[in-house]
């Protein structure tokens, strides 16, 4: 089959390796209908986060079971599926929580040879890690980018939207118009309910989809007191932000318009943050969630409100490709071309 | 009257200073009967954190009311009394939320030539600000030291053990052996029905009283291996964690404990932190609280408490001097000769 291998800095190749096969008996083999890239595949691919060459990259996909081992009990050949970027046995302390990304046993794609940006993806923990897609969902081109960004990037929207405590007819900050931010307006807006959505970035054509996405007003940080702006519109503060940066400029606007009691969730992997501002957040009473999504919990909730078209997440798809063109993907969202990248196979 | 006034340095005096008035018809005059010296007073104390010379210090005192504005309903004079820390006028959004520390009209003591370590203070805002104490607490020597925990360490170290989650039949980790540690030792084990509490220090003597307050494991934070240990004892981390020190050590020993999806709240200004380890809080979904106390929110049920003998915070106190004396309490806090030191009236 054709799989994504990492080289290096700025160096991935789609390369034919051997098909996966049955490891263990809770394993099953996907068929990749779908796949993308997270603009969290930067940090490896621009040289900022260690990779190791020769491993395979991606962890959003979707596809079709083509095998199963002898302990799979709740899927079988030919069923529709999404896989959360986080691997969960679905059995441990922590997956019953609904915190599956601190599953005792889970791991995350791209290690062992294994990732999703590939046309066949070997899934540890079938029954755990597995979601079934809707029928609506598993027929329908349009559905089937939706379903792709349930596996990482809505999903992790949401979780932040939810975690900040994001209330009906309450105020959230979005700080971010990548896709996660675009789908925490999207959460924000669509699932929640809340009745002002603020969000903030920097790029005309990403803010546009925001406002699409539920966004009540749009702010560009470049502007002049963006945070004076924010603390009028919301009377001094926020009591919901959802940071999808991760850059110190993002969590100090975080920290500055959060509301005294309020949650801030910071919902990337933090780069670049050299000292956030704790005496702020102390002398608020504000507290600052860190949000690695449980994806998994809400696949069920998340494919139900897509399939009933409530949501429209695929739209922060602005680019399509086959997966021998992958690489392509990588370069066009390094230079900030593309949002974000949909796979599809060759 | 006589007043500690800062004048650089380690160097505060206790001067005579004209009596102080009412200046609005919200204040109240409190003849102080107890005040104390906070571990946090010694920043400023020792140059670390900025002061103005020619101010007043403490923001620690319980008294009797003295004389009382126009305005004043709830109080009258005669009335025994206990000062939180914060100045908080009762009537704001924030003080209704019980985040009293957030007042819109808000201030701290040490201000405007108005601190506790005095003979009288003017306290604005007082029907907001003040809470009357028991009868059974205005007339014993004992119950008047607990009084005095009441203004700030008990209430900080409650909000600590509260913020974090701690639950009844739960388990806490208290990192810190000072006054505020030892508070939040104790609220979890009196207050809370916590029923693991793990207290983290490095001195003997307090730890000591961390078991005496109820602390179910003592733990020296200089042994080696104490996270592995923590983890060990909490099958992979505590729910609840209070850091009640304030440097890049105890942060990241708070962080490292932490459960996945679990609480930790600072009771501290932090300083000498360079780098929380947001990575730790990220992937664990760890909620990282501040915890600037509103101690005005907790004073009725503490003083309930504490008249009931449920809890006994005065025993942080293990040395007495006279308000002329204050000088020599700074002098044995900052070379960790006592624990907390109560001032007396002349």
């Amino acid at each position: 089959m054709k799989a994504t291998v990492y080289h290096g800095t700025r160096d991935v190749r789609v390369e034919t390796v051997p098909d996966p096969s049955i490891l263990a008996p809770t394993d099953a083999i996907v068929r990749v209908t779908r796949a993308a890239i997270c603009g969290s595949d930067l940090w490896f691919y621009r040289g900022i986060t260690p990779w190791e060459p020769g491993e395979r990259t991606g962890h959003e996909f979707v596809g079709v079971i083509e095998a199963i081992g002898s302990d799979v009990r709740s899927l079988k050949i030919g069923d529709a599926v999404i896989a959360p970027f986080a691997i969960s046995d679905g059995t441990c302390e922590f997956c019953h929580l609904g915190l599956q990304t601190s599953c005792l046993h889970g791991d995350f794609w791209g290690s062992e040879k294994n990732g999703g940006q590939a046309e066949m993806v070997r899934v540890p923990y079938a029954d755990g890690t597995l979601v079934k897609m809707s029928d609506v969902m598993a027929h329908d081109d349009a559905m089937l980018a939706h379903a792709a960004t349930l596996s990482d990037v809505m999903g992790t929207g949401h979780h932040g939207a939810v975690t900040a405590g994001t209330k009906r007819g309450g105020t959230v900050v979005v700080i971010g118009d990548g896709a996660v931010g675009l789908c925490a307006v999207h959460s924000a807006a669509k699932l929640l309910d809340a009745e002002h959505i603020i969000a903030v970035g920097h790029n005309a054509h990403r803010l546009e989809l925001a406002r699409e996405f539920g966004a009540t007003t749009i702010l560009n940080s470049h502007d002049d007191g963006v945070a004076e702006t924010i603390l009028e519109l919301t009377k001094g503060g926020s009591p919901s932000v959802v940071e999808a940066v991760g850059n110190q400029e993002s969590l100090d606007l975080a920290v500055a318009v959060a509301r005294p009691g309020g949650t801030l969730t910071f919902v990337g992997v933090p780069h670049n943050v050299e000292k956030p501002d704790l005496r702020g957040i102390f002398l608020k009473n504000v507290s600052l969630r860190g949000g690695l999504a449980p994806v998994r919990a809400y696949l069920e909730d998340l494919i139900a409100a897509t399939s009933a078209k409530r949501i429209t997440p695929g739209r922060v798809f602005d680019l399509e490709l086959a997966i021998n063109d992958t690489p392509k993907g990588y370069a066009a969202m390094d230079e900030r071309r593309a949002i974000k990248v949909l796979l599809r196979p060759n």
